[in-house]
């Protein structure tokens, strides 16, 4: 493999598969528009725990567990497991998959951890370091508000721009055996900062890294947009969705047509008040797990440029004046 | 490549090189036994900023640069940086590692990142993703206190079992470019209950995962602790030798002669008031650039098992009562 200066990107010489995937969300997703698709709502935010974060663990071991079992395998079966959520430390993450005692990465990417986890798996089967990774990554409205903003229990009003973080959670199998849809391609993420400092304008913060990312894909794959059915963000939202399509567009790349953005479509934002759109770890994941791997499954979009975006801060950083950086990374993903 | 079920190791055919390494330390370390050691010792905390936070990201930069110019090589020769750090959504390293416009991935294994960095990095050399990698993570003393604690102003007053975040950085250039150190393979760690909720005696914590590590090393690669010339433990301290000892004892298995610890070794615990030793994913990162690598590269110590350990928890998950589970991963290094 040649490593060309500036490439960001590897293209798998042998393609690992997506051999299954797993998501489950809230009650609020349970009543949006992508809620027939996803494999369990539950209208129970707790999920059957006492606290918002042990509730959130509690969904990624479900996820997880469905993935593993639509792949007819076991937790011994999988050689690693690349996970992470938004909470500090990676509480979510590390309660939540402790149970299966599978090897662990822990990750954090802010609301890019899919991208990173599936990317890192795709590159661990891709290097015969295992024939079977297991990604998973979520987030949850009730302890991102209290992680980010405010406890729920304070009746925070929230700012047009704002958005509103998914409860959810979605796992994959990455490994060697075949599937309708493999990963042929990743684009690890610079981080872009455009020196934003509007917390609650994440769509803005991170448009310019979805740009960036895509932007590098084409060039290191020497491919033009019009080569992807669709090109996915993560979390941009409405606000972000325009500033992406208007960086893009100063490049000569119109992605106008084929853009879809996971945030904008897993809320109506009309009847939901979600302001801007859905965010959080878990909304890229439920989404590409309910909605987009059947549709490239089953042949519909033939190959998917799927670009999950994080927004790097916390509530120290913010308060002490800094800005807030973006991370994008992009997941090639095709129909075979 | 065969994988043996519950065998969480890799042994690289060509085993990449740690090519350099940089690191720069606080106050505190800059009296202690290894003070000698470091690349820069700077015996203002701040580090030229205005906050904890700002000060480790300074520090992180600094090793990079360290490395970096140690290698002979700028930040667009590095294909992917592996980071993270102890603060909450990682902003130290996000901040850190900005100004390189490296394409990143960002971890969480608290004190177990640097491990999980090395790991990662070696895993990317040697399946060819790169020539070259860099790995970085860092803690510091005033921000960890802020975050797991009280903030240092509020003069806390510590347990006899607490450990000292150590205040410093190490960065690792690691890839094909020979050297006089190979990492040869790596042991990626499970989380280790025992269901302690003790955050105070993070070493009772982490023991039982460092003990499950080492363990699995030697049986992955057939091997006894006598093929080890030292294992290096991250940051158990005193009471999290102790266990590891006796656990190890347990399954036959005798360290005494050739264990060490990072977080032992770091302070003069008589004469520095560090009760159970330093601890921090900067612990293990500085000792091994400054102390370890040295004596692996003079060929002192031939071969090491280096196994940085992490405490997984947050301020809101031992509030809520979860218990603090553990992580390690090992390191196979070896002189070449």
């Amino acid at each position: 493999m040649e490593h060309i200066k500036g490439s960001q990107s590897i293209c798998f010489k042998d393609s690992p598969y997506i051999v299954s995937s797993g998501c489950i969300v809230g009650s609020k997703e349970s009543e949006g528009p992508l809620a027939k698709w996803f494999d369990i709502t539950d209208k129970d935010d707790l999920f059957g725990a006492q606290t918002w974060e042990e509730a959130e663990s509690n969904m990624q071991k479900r996820a997880c567990e469905l993935a593993l079992s639509k792949a007819h395998i076991v937790p011994e079966d999988v050689r690693y497991l690349f996970g992470g959520d938004l909470l500090r430390q990676g509480i979510a993450t590390s309660m939540g998959v402790e149970a299966f005692q599978i090897p662990m990465f822990g990750l954090y990417g802010a609301c890019s951890t899919s991208g990173e986890a599936l990317a890192l798996c795709a590159m661990s089967v891709a290097a015969g370091y295992g024939n079977c990774m297991l990604a998973v990554t979520s987030s949850h409205f009730g302890s991102a508000e209290k992680e980010f903003r405010f406890p729920l229990g304070y009746a925070n009003q929230r700012p047009l721009a704002s958005q509103w973080t998914v409860t959810g959670s979605g796992a994959f199998i990455v490994g060697e055996k075949k599937s309708h849809v493999r990963i042929s391609g990743v684009t690890v993420g610079k981080i872009v900062d455009y020196g934003l400092k509007d917390s609650q304008n994440m769509g803005a913060c991170m448009a310019p890294a979805a740009a960036d990312t895509i932007f590098q894909n084409l060039k290191d794959m020497t491919r033009t947009e019009k080569d992807y059915d669709r090109i996915i963000t993560g979390d941009l939202g409405y606000i972000g969705q325009r500033i992406l399509i208007d960086l893009l567009a100063k490049e000569g790349i119109d992605i106008k047509e084929r853009h879809a953005d996971c945030g904008m479509m897993i809320f109506d934002q009309q009847t939901q008040n979600t302001n801007a759109g859905g965010s959080g770890c878990g909304c890229a994941a439920v989404t590409l797990a309910g909605y987009i791997l059947p549709k490239i499954h089953r042949g519909e979009w033939k190959r998917v440029l799927f670009v999950p975006t994080g927004a790097l801060m916390s509530t120290v950083s913010y308060n002490e004046g800094a800005s807030v950086p973006g991370i994008a990374h992009g997941i090639v993903l095709e129909h075979c």
